[in-house]
């Protein structure tokens, strides 16, 4: 095999890190899901007997979803821009993680998915290489695309085409966000609607958690960008961000993320970086920290517990793990399951709603989310978001 | 599933065919070559170890070959314009025939392979398409495009991408006649220089074919569309038309195809329709009848067999069957493992001559090509055509 070619003189170097045996030779395969033993099966599988199974196809559209693979498969789309906490690598250097997120898709929602990584990073080019490509799938799930293009792209594929779109850096991250807040919430008796919440970073993930925690009901919200918190009296602002500012931050704060976190109640951390302690000293009694950057939090844990009555991080090896394998293979599973045109903001809370639901009243402060690997997760995800996109009627 | 959404009140209508239970719920998977039981191997597989190696391979991309699944995966792109004898059926209708050929890339060549089918039959949109996905590509297999759209675009597409890139409806259906024809000129005893052949069709197959068979010797070609033999009274030719009729039909023959059979040692049917008797009888002796029409020959195959001493087809049930899964597994195979960067003509007349010579010292009128189920087929084709890329200095 062509994998084999640069094998020889690189054996050693990467024998060390077991991350790269994973990785030899990629993660995934494309299998017959029926066998070729004789000529028979041949005239079956492929002419003249298929033949008939695509003349009834194209005299009946709908027939496609019974006898082709395409409704099941999710195409996992990357231009490699915005890749995990390494940024512009490019779409070949992005393969691996998508490579990752396609088996998550068959492992946790039994839907097959195929890398599809994009050598422009141009908004138009993007939007018309996906559409043209669309009959080939079932869903399109937008993957480690940078701000603010990945809003854009979302978007205007979401106008155009009539199966699940989600950039799952924006929804995948926000639903988790929202199951792990109503837990915390709950753990610390308070309602959504009385937590004062700072959202550290405004690019993808802190654009759609704000999104969703404010359709949730949360009361209040200040987002930071990395140069302060959004507020009337910023210029230059993206359409996103302007957005931002007429939704959050009604007192009109005018300071910096760590100004603004004196009294609050929960920190969003989604920006890298490194907050001090006396400014987590400094947030309300009993408060929830979220601290996502991966690997490295925003906010030390060990630090963070001596003042939180919560806290979360993006972490494998800590307790409460927010990591998007919660969210999206339930999601497009449920939505695929119903058919579904869209993936609509109620199916999006739906989801939120099941995965807090998995844990129930089992929840404490140390488990407000289920495990990565709790296979209950994405079943409970799909039945409650197929069940949603049926409630809204936008099933086919 | 999706799938079965439509399944309850068609199960009656397709339950005597065989192809529909054989398409049900598609003919593909994609499935992990990793399995993920542990929090460990999440965080192998995906975050954070999978960080580690897109880094290696954003600052070494050549490591991308050994590391991630790309190189060895083949699009096969259609835009359902030309599909089987079925004509413009459409992108979706089309994917039970791409499906189809993805099962036969892997269960012969070893290669993982993709349907893409595109909602666009416009050239430029189609390359454009391809060019932008390509990095997520080892190869391209271009599908039944309507010609002339199909000469524009694969000559594009190789002038724009450095990996293989082939339209099988042209070049596998080429090297299989080749492949077949050699064997038939030792079966009656005569060089390929020899030989006065017609060829009816001017499409994607016929060019291609008519182009191979001059670059393999054959000394004398006539080749006819749907109105008569091309040559240099005919205008308003396409280009690819022009080309032909310049290096083809020496004598300047201006009549229909069934003329043009008269004394000719070889009728090679690309084109549909049927052929009468008396055209066959008027063929000289000895001659070699290839009518590949499906599911209908354009000569019927029993009355071939009174005139020809050797008689071809691309049915199933009859002997010497014309079948392009003889040649493209191999060829992409042999071209992926070589690292080539490009299919040259080269390598097409190796992968014909090792199709040949799979057959061997045992060839006869009955056995000039090997079954399609011929295992060795696929191994010998691409060991030739690796090794002829190599040999051609264009790989990595």
């Amino acid at each position: 095999m062509g994998g084999n070619s640069t094998g020889a003189h690189t054996a050693d170097r990467f024998a060390d890190d077991p991350a790269f045996a994973v990785h030899e030779g990629g993660k995934l395969s494309v299998t017959p899901t029926r066998s070729i033993d004789s000529i028979a099966d041949l005239a079956l599988t492929y002419t003249p007997g298929v033949a008939r199974v695509s003349s009834a196809i194209a005299a009946e559209p709908e027939l496609a979803r019974r006898f082709t693979w395409a409704p099941r498969v999710v195409a996992v789309v990357s231009d490699g821009t915005a890749v995990l906490g390494l940024g512009n690598i490019g779409p070949v250097a992005s393969l691996p993680v998508m490579e990752g997120k396609a088996c998550l898709f068959k492992d946790f929602g039994g839907l097959d998915a195929v890398p599809i990584v994009l050598g422009t990073t141009d908004v138009d080019a993007i939007v018309e290489t996906v559409v043209a490509m669309a009959p080939s799938f079932g869903g399109i799930n937008l993957e480690d695309i940078s701000a603010p293009r990945c809003f854009e792209v979302e978007a205007r594929l979401r106008e155009r085409l009539t199966i699940p779109v989600m950039h799952d850096d924006q929804h995948g991250t926000a639903i988790v966000v929202l199951a792990a807040l109503r837990n915390a919430a709950r753990v610390v008796g308070r309602p959504l609607a009385d937590l004062r919440v700072v959202v550290a970073g405004a690019g993808a993930a802190g654009v759609a958690c704000t999104k969703i925690l404010l359709e949730a009901g949360v009361g209040d919200i200040a987002v930071a960008d990395s140069q302060a918190v959004l507020h009337g009296g910023r210029t230059g602002l993206t359409p996103t961000k302007q957005w931002l500012v007429e939704q959050t931050n009604s007192a009109g704060y005018a300071g910096t993320m760590i100004g603004a976190l004196e009294g609050a109640d929960v920190y969003i951390g989604l920006s890298g970086g490194s907050v001090p302690e006396s400014a987590i000293a400094s947030m309300a009694p009993g408060c929830i920290v979220f601290s996502l950057a991966n690997p490295t939090p925003e906010v030390d844990p060990e630090m963070a517990a001596r003042y939180a009555a919560v806290v979360a991080t993006g972490r494998s090896d800590l307790a409460n793990q927010i990591n998007n394998v919660l969210a999206f293979p339930g999601i497009f599973r449920g939505a695929i399951d119903a058919g579904a045109t869209a993936i609509t903001e109620g199916m999006k809370l739906a989801a939120a709603a099941a995965i807090a639901g998995v844990v129930g009243d089992e929840v404490r402060a140390d488990y407000i989310v289920p495990s990565p690997l709790d296979r209950r997760v994405a079943t409970a995800v799909a039945e409650a978001v197929a069940a949603r996109a049926r409630d809204e009627g936008i099933t086919r």
